[in-house]
Formats: C-alpha cells, structure tokens, sequence
C-alpha cells in the first residue's frame, strides 16, 4: 500500500486533526486530583468515540481509579500495541499560565505555531499524532497496514496504580509483537529520537510529626522539636558534597556507561549550555565529573518535588507545626532495584529522627529503569522512517523521565517497547504554560505514517 | 473607694460581660491577611463603641494598615497605659477545628468551662478582662480609681508595623506612669504571674529560586539545582548537634543566668514534663545542658515557622520547582541586637548559595527582648493584689513569647511596662480550637480590680 497518498491526506486534513486534538484538550482530565474523576471518564470516553469513528472497535475498560481504553483494529500485518495516556498534570500555579489551561489556543511565537493547553504536549497532542496517522491510512487505502491495538491509560500522572493489575489480567488481548509508546522528545528542533533507555522511579511522601498540635513559637520555642528543621535535615543529607546521593546501597546496580556509547552521545550535536540557559541555569547541578547528557540519561538522582509545612499564607504567623512533609522522588538506571531503595531510604529516615518525631510514609510508584534490545530490526526501520521525515537522520538517545509502563510491557508481556515521540524541550509540560509545537503534530503524524509503512514492509 | 462591691458586681454582671466578649469574638479579625481588613475595621470600631459606653473617651485612629483605639477615662489617681490587641491569627488548618473559630461558645470540658474561639485566649479575652473591671469600678463607684489611657492595636499578629511612627507621633498622648499589658499566662493553674523578661524577635522570609520555571524532574533532574535542597541545607545548617544556633554573632549578648534566678525558678513548681507532655513530647529539643525554663525564658532561638515549595497538593506531581520559601524566627534575650541578628543571618544564607541561585529577604519585624525594672514599688503591689485573688502567691517570671511593644514603650515612652494575664498552657493560642478558661476570665476581671485598687492605694 503507497505511502504517498496518506501522507498527502495527513496535510490535507490538518485543520480538522487539530479541531479534534482542541476538543480533547478541552477536558480537565486532571488524573492525581479525586474532584477531576467525571472529567478522566469523560475524556475516556472521548478517546472511544473517536477511536470508534475510524473503524477501532473500542471499549472503556473500568478500573478502581480511572478507565483503561483499549481499541483493535486493521487484520494483516504485524501485530502492535500503540501506549498512550488521556490524563494530564494539575495546573498550579494557575497564576503563571498566561490563558486558560484547558481553553486551548493556537498561539504564534517567535519560534513558530504553538499549540497552548495543559495536556498540549504531555500527552494529548502526542498521542493523537499515532492515531490521525491511522485514520489518514484508514482513508485512504479502507485498513490499516497493521494489527493495532490502541492502549490508553488515565493514570499515567497519578502513579499508574491500576497499570500492572490490568496488564496482569489482559495480557492475552493486548500483548503484540511490539510495543510503540508516544511521551518523548526530540533532540533539539531538526533531530528525532527512538529513546533506548529510560530511567526509572520511587515516589516517596514523608510526613514527620513532633508535637502532637501546632504550638505557639514563643511558648514553645526551644524545648519543642520543629519537625521543619528535622525534616530539613533529613533532605540535607540525601546528597554528599560531590552531588552523589547518600541512601545506603543507593548506587548498587548503576551501571558505567561504555566510552562508545558516551562518544555517540557527545556527537548528537546536544547543547548543554543551551539546555540549561533555557532555564535560567548554568553550572550542571548533579554529580560531580559527569555530562548533562550522563546526568539525565544515565545517572541516577534524588529530587524533592514539593514540601510544605507549617504557616504559608501571606504575612508571618509565629507557629511552631505539628507536622512537615516532602514528597520525594528517586530516577533510577541500570538495574537498581526500586523496592531496596525505598526499604532503605525508609531506614536512613527514621534512623536520623531525634526523639519524639514521627516518621509516615506513603509510596506513589515504584518502578525500575528500562534498556531496549535494539536488534529488534524494527528500531532499524522505524530509525530510517523518521530520518525521511525529519531534517537530520534520527538518534537512538537514553531519556531523563521515567515511562513505567515500557518496563510492565517487558517483564509482564514480553514485549520491547519503542519509544517515539516529537516533545520539544521548551513544551513546558508538567509547567505553566504547557505547549505542543504545530510541527510536531503535523510531521509527527507524517511520522507515525512512514513508521508503519515501514514496519508493515 | 472600696474594692469588695467591685468585686461583687464582677460576679454579678458575668453573664453580660460574657456576651459582650462573645460579639467581639464573632469579629474575625485576623490582621496578617488583607481580605479581613474591614473585620480589623470593624473590630476596632466595636472597642470604641464599647468603651464610649463607659464613660471613656474614645477614638479610633487611623495608620496606613489597621487602625489604633485609644480611649481615655478617670481623673485622679496614677496614670496607666493599658495596652491590648484586637486582632487575632489566621485559623489554618481550619479542617482541625471542631467548631467554626467565629461563632464562640461555651463548652464543658474535662477542666472546666472554657470560651472556645479564635482570639479568645489571645488578645480578647484578655483585654477585656481590664475592660470588665473598669467597667465594674464605674458601675459601683461612678469613676475609675487612676487616670487610664486604653490603647488598643489591630497589627499585633502582623509584625505591627504601625506602632513605632504612632508610638512616636502619640507620645504625650499615651506617656503615663506604668503601661499595663494583658498578653501572658499563668505558671499551670493556680499561680498568677508578672511577667519581667521578654523574648525578642526576629521574623525573615526568605525565598531562594533556581530554575527560572518549575522543571520536569524526568527532564531536568540531575543537572538543573533544586531549591528545596538548597533551602533545606541553609535550614539544616542553622541548628549545631547540640542545639546551638551557628548564625554568626547569634550569643553576642546573651547573658548567662545568676545562680539565685535559675534557683527561683526552680522553686515555681513549674512541671517540665507536664509542659511537653500535654503536647506529646517528652524530650527538651532545645541547647544541650539547659532546663525546659532556661531555655523557654533566658536563652534564643531559631525556629522555621513555614516552608513551602513545588507541589503540595494531593498525589504526586514530578516536578523541580523554580522557588522554595520559608519563614524563620528568632527569638532573642537580653542585650542580641535584632539587625545585627537579621544581617548575620541573611549573610549565612548567600554564602551557602550554590551557583544559579538567588535568595530574597523580607523582614517580618526586628525587636529586642526586655527586662523590666522590678524596683518599682507597683511590682510589688500588683504581686500582692494578683496574691489576694489565685490560690498560690503570684511570681515574678520570664516569657518565652514576645511582646515588642514592651520594648517600645521603655525605649520610646520611657515607661515600665507590667505584663499581667491569665492565659493558660493549654489554651491552643496561634492553633486550632483556641480557647480562654471561663475562670481566667472571671478570676482575671477580678485580678485587675484588685490591682486597681492597689495601685490607686
């Protein structure tokens, strides 16, 4: 079946791919937030009508959080699970976004069209890309040139709690030769990527608790212990002087990366200086002797990803709190075990608690890093398609973020994941202001076309 | 003039006092947050009207934020500024209140009857307990037995930003021969006190930014800094392991107790453990080697009143904030020089900046601690009358709180102040499910009674 033809319908049906893409960004489906549970279902079940619409038989598959979409469609060819997610980052703080999060716009910049909303990039816009490359194939030649099950989760920001009890009991429906997951980036504006590895993730939250209520800092001030300090510390002593991280056993099964594989990445024309300028930044914060590139794609990290405790409204209150707490984050590589690592960040917390504070836990994911077997001929394939597409020839790269479910899909069903996707670095997702670039979503969807030809070849 | 039918016609009339206390206590004044700035107004308004209605003469004065009461009444006798608060703090976590902190009540408790509601420990209840017995003293004598300047303030729980330019502006209007200041509590149930020793402050924001946006921590974790763990670190370092704080120049005078106070101290009855126990603590946080009394009444501190940073809400959400904030005080004693203190303090902090980020200061106030000069023969006479009205004899003592304004009348008015109140450690002032014993309230109206009459003697 020719290829030329699709890819024309895919220029010609722009506009109406992104009244779709508009009408899906529509919806608040906000995954980590219980008052957003009807706007999750709602956006499920905008994915199934469309689905629905070019010939998937699809279905809302309920779970005890937020549904599942699973769609099968096209008879011949080789058989592929396409993974995306419907749900999206809360969009605090509301007062940096420039227009409403979930009022979608096309907006010009300085750098070309953008496509503005929470969702834009992460994971909405990418998502779609696979499935208007589908529908452009669907009208042009009547099928599909593979068997494709299209598989959304809604749980992809909350943790995924619901992820490997379903892969577990649907393994036999959804399991295929591979697997094609649309949440990654390019390399700069003109290189596109087929991530290769991806870092894992423990979510910690910590509550430490000191005096049984909040106290008066006068009052009490000295003979209490402030649970703000004691947690302070805690977070103070997660990283050495060096940068290196100070859980015990933290760097067990971290792997050296090869002098090849490090002289490859040096030569994807990656600018560190430029990737951390764009934030404001200049002096590469992990550990010390290590490239960015090693920092993100190779080297594990502790983040605090948020802490809070006692007064924080305006003005000054002179309360000595109860309790403080910080949610905690660990990327993993290599083959660092996620439950080790929790069991014995858990240990380093309480062993450093003074007397009368109290530690709670509470776990939100726990996944290891994932390394594709890149001698699947299909990385090949796919890595040449994209080269036509794009101005410079597509790079095998490593990725800083963690996408669970490319592990569940390896240990549970046995697949290889390939991880394609057409983010920028200044998309702003989980960040005010979020944005999916106009090219990404049109060459993306030229993209997804020229990756099934060729796998279907 | 006879103090007996005074003390009667307290009895007599509490029900009436009660519901006057009780429509100032619905007025939720919370002065640290603009949006209550027409429920400071009207607070002040309300003392105006209720102290024309004894006889004094009463204004509301206006300052760039919340306005002052002053209200003079009597024409013989010894001239005394009584000095209170109308506002209150904000009532957060109000998820921890069993009731609504402006609809007061009430209630029976295992202790006793206590007034329940924001402010009724701190400052309501208390000033109108001199209120009451002035009233009380009209009511039964058709004068007050000394010439009493009321001087009432609605930005005690704010920093007071006003008071220094209208201390200064008001001088001769306010001078009198002794202040009067209703903001302290009992030593446990039985034993008044008077208090001579305050406890500075020194209230800072400060807010350190990294990133110039909130980061994915996938995307930017490793290389980009994270300000949480600067700020933690700062935090850390602010306590040494044995519970000194390491701001440099922080003991510059801070005197060692004499033997013969410690010794008094000691003889109060005053229960450590009791003290930490009735908050769920058992172990003294503060300097290695000091008692719980030392440490609350003769020695500084530093404590962290509020962090906050990156997500805070339910779930998780990765990812590496641009900002982090907190609100640190200290406490001072004797002779420590507030600006010295802060100065010291904000250059620790840019010295521990690693590079790429910044910090930025906002000053919550900077006051001395005072100590009062007990030679004045009031004292004794106050100790003798507050004697009279309690079981145990009333003791001269120190306070961990800070009361700034005792500062500024010494400095700028050249008055003594004497701080007399009948607050308890168990009344959850600053916290949630604040309350006021029934009997502070009704002992207390009697309390100043017999001081007034001393005085006046």
């Amino acid at each position: 079946m020719s290829l030329d033809p699709v890819l024309s319908r895919i220029d010609a049906d722009l506009p109406q791919a992104l009244d779709r893409l508009m009408a899906l960004l529509r919806i608040p489906s906000i995954s980590t937030d219980p008052a957003h549970a009807a706007a999750c279902r709602e956006a499920a079940e905008w994915m199934v009508r469309d689905l629905a619409s070019m010939g998937f038989d699809a279905e809302i598959c309920p779970t005890p959080k937020h549904p599942m979409v699973v769609a099968k469609g096209g008879s011949t060819g080789p058989s592929l699970l396409f993974y995306g997610h419907y749900d999206v980052q809360p969009v605090d703080p509301l007062s940096l976004w420039h227009r409403d999060p979930f009022d979608p716009a096309i907006e010009e910049t300085p750098k070309g069209k953008v496509i503005r909303a929470r969702g834009a990039g992460d994971d909405k816009g990418q998502l779609m890309t696979f499935l208007e490359a589908c529908r452009a194939w669907k009208a042009v030649h009547g099928s599909l040139p593979a068997r494709i099950t299209v598989f959304l989760e809604g749980e992809e920001e909350s943790g995924s709690p619901s992820m490997v009890p379903f892969l577990k009991e649907n393994a036999d429906r959804l399991k295929a030769d591979l697997a094609l997951i649309c949440d990654t980036g390019m390399l700069g504006e003109a290189t596109p990527t087929i991530v290769t590895m991806l870092r894992g993730l423990v979510g910690e939250e910590i509550t430490i608790t000191g005096p049984s209520k909040d106290l008066h800092s006068g009052m009490y001030g000295g003979p209490a212990m402030n649970p703000i300090r004691v947690l302070a510390r805690i977070i103070a002593a997660l990283h050495d002087d060096t940068g290196r991280v100070t859980v015990p056993g933290f760097y067990d099964g971290v792997p050296e990366m090869p002098e090849e594989i490090l002289h490859q990445w040096a030569g994807t024309g990656f600018d560190a200086d430029r990737f951390l300028g764009e934030v404001g930044l200049s002096t590469p914060a992990g550990e010390d002797g290590r490239s960015v590139l090693e920092m993100l794609w190779a080297r594990p990290t502790c983040e605090v990803n948020g802490i809070s405790g006692g007064y924080e409204g305006a003005g000054f209150k002179t309360v000595l709190p109860s309790r403080a707490s910080a949610k905690i984050s660990f990327r993993l590589v290599g083959t660092q075990d996620p439950l080790k690592i929790r069991e014995s960040f858990r240990k380093m917390v309480q062993d450093m608690l003074p007397p009368d504070c109290t530690a709670e836990f509470a776990t939100h994911g726990a996944s290891p890093a994932s390394v594709m077997d890149i001698a699947d001929p299909a990385f090949e394939k796919a890595r040449r398609a994209l080269s036509q597409e794009w101005p410079n020839p597509a790079a095998f790269v490593g990725s800083g973020g963690s996408i669970p479910v490319a592990g569940y899909f390896k240990t549970l069903l046995g697949m290889e994941s390939m991880l394609i996707g057409f983010g920028k670095d200044d998309d702003a997702i989980h960040s005010p202001n979020e944005k999916y670039d106009l090219e990404s979503f049109h060459k993306g969807i030229r993209s997804w076309a020229r990756i099934l030809a060729a796998l279907a070849d």
